[in-house]
């Protein structure tokens, strides 16, 4: 079933250990598209600048990415960032943020989108997020991301609007932050009385940990033998985690979700995280392969089972 | 089958955002013998002063745990240790240290202990560690810990001591300054390479990773609701891990161990380090129950499994 995406699409500027880009795609709503785009059909909400590259539209159309809702700024530039890690990669530091047209990003649903059933929203300003939901006619089960800025000075914005979402995917600074409680159980209980009855936890190279219904579920990180480019990462986390419900057409009955399908959509997620970090920026989805995604999970089992 | 284990036995001072106790029975053989009980008979080689108190004898007695290694040196005051845990809990301050009768600690094997199969090494001079290893006579699966102490002012030491042993647990910030190497897969083979085919790599409330034979494991940390003090977590997961070993009668055959047994193993060490949290010292062990112990190995398996 068709899942919408909202979020930014931009060129990216990025150095870690391994090497440098100056320029290269990024942006939120590009890495959870393509991502979700090997399970389900995505439609994306973005607006570039008519610098956005040829090249970059073909690989997302070639992904069936429906990019009607991405609107082009005539004389706009694409938003711009650009960042630097640190040697065991765990820390980041943005050099540059040219917002560019996405500084006046209003999403626009496209009549055609209005009517999916499945919602993501990426990380942008929590109005906007609720504009976007509103404009939905006939949504099963949606949700987003948010962050610290969010969090910290548009907290009344932001509660607002996780009150109508069904999932929040959110890191664990960033949930401490939002339910003001260290302990991520309690944390996660606070959260579920915020609105989100779904709530998945990011830990980075620690996996992930799935909370809803009063049961919890524990995912790894995967262990890469080599980290390229940790960018988006947390993006492709989740499009496989939603681009798997969305394909299996996974939602709440009596306000509960399946949970082994949570599990495995999780699952996907991380799969999908892990891959994203084997080369810089988008690369290594120019080349994965379904059967590749499938082993992966296989691999997720046999480390973890017992 | 029976577990010899070595290493400090202690009286504490803790203090953790949950509260303050000035002195209290502790010391990794204390906690790893403790753990250990539940599963095997366990002999403890350890040296205290005359101040150890008999009901802290009572207490390991109890548990059957043979205490004909543990010497008490007349007029001799017992390893003192006094720690401070930050508001979050992952960061320690020691704010005394007295070795007292530790400090000239020689490890000494009754007769009786040195046909034991099993060996647990808690964190010594390697030295030290290396010359009990050379008292055993029919030892089928021996190893233990280290610390960064040892790994940086040690290493030949060190170095030549882990030729001899079958496994090593240690957490990730030591496993990496022992290989050299930031990544903990390649971290890993680089420390097959030094004697060790069995790796247990702790990484605190992030859970553990096995590596064996080319294969590894992965063990969430358990979701506590609220941790009252770490202190002897690593050594009771240590305990835990070895102890089931030690009572299922696993040990390597050409020099490879049964991975299904291994995992079992890293899963009850888990279940051990997450009880020895919820109470302060050695307290939770006072009251713990197999029955306890068969439930959360459990709940580990419902919120792993997919």
């Amino acid at each position: 079933m068709s899942l919408v995406v909202v979020g930014s699409v931009a060129y990216d500027g990025v150095e870690t250990p391994h090497g440098k880009v100056d320029r290269m795609l990024g942006g939120a709503a590009t890495y959870i598209a393509l991502s979700a785009a090997y399970f389900t059909e995505v439609k994306i909400v973005a607006v570039v600048g008519d610098d956005f590259a040829d090249a970059d539209r073909h690989l997302l159309a070639s992904r069936r990415i429906d990019l009607a809702g991405m609107e082009t700024v005539k004389g706009g530039k694409t938003f711009f960032w650009k960042g630097l890690y640190s040697a065991d990669m765990n820390e980041r530091t943005t050099i540059e943020t040219n917002l560019n047209v996405f500084g006046d990003f209003q999403p626009k649903l496209p009549e055609s989108y209005r009517s999916a059933p499945y919602l993501l929203l990426g990380n942008i300003q929590p109005t906007l997020q609720r504009g976007v939901r509103a404009q939905m006619t006939g949504v099963k089960f949606s949700g987003g991301d948010t962050m610290n800025y969010w969090i910290n000075d548009f907290r009344a914005e932001l509660l607002e609007t996780l009150k109508s979402w069904d999932f929040l995917l959110i890191n664990d600074s960033e949930a401490r932050l939002l339910s003001g409680v260290d302990n991520l159980q309690r944390a996660a209980a606070k959260i579920h009385g915020l609105g989100p009855r779904t709530l998945v936890i990011k830990r980075g190279e620690y996996g992930a940990v799935l909370f809803h219904a009063g049961h919890h579920f524990m995912a790894p990180g995967y262990l890469l033998e080599r980290v390229f480019d940790p960018t988006g990462a947390g993006d492709c986390f989740a499009g496989g985690f939603m681009g798997y419900l969305a394909a299996r057409g996974i939602r709440p009955k009596d306000g509960h979700m399946d949970m082994a399908e949570l599990r495995k959509a999780v699952i996907y997620g991380s799969v999908m995280g892990s891959f994203c970090c084997e080369q810089f920026g988008v690369d290594r989805f120019r080349t994965l392969t379904h059967n590749e995604i499938e082993a992966r999970f296989q691999e997720f089992r046999s480390c973890t089972e017992f």
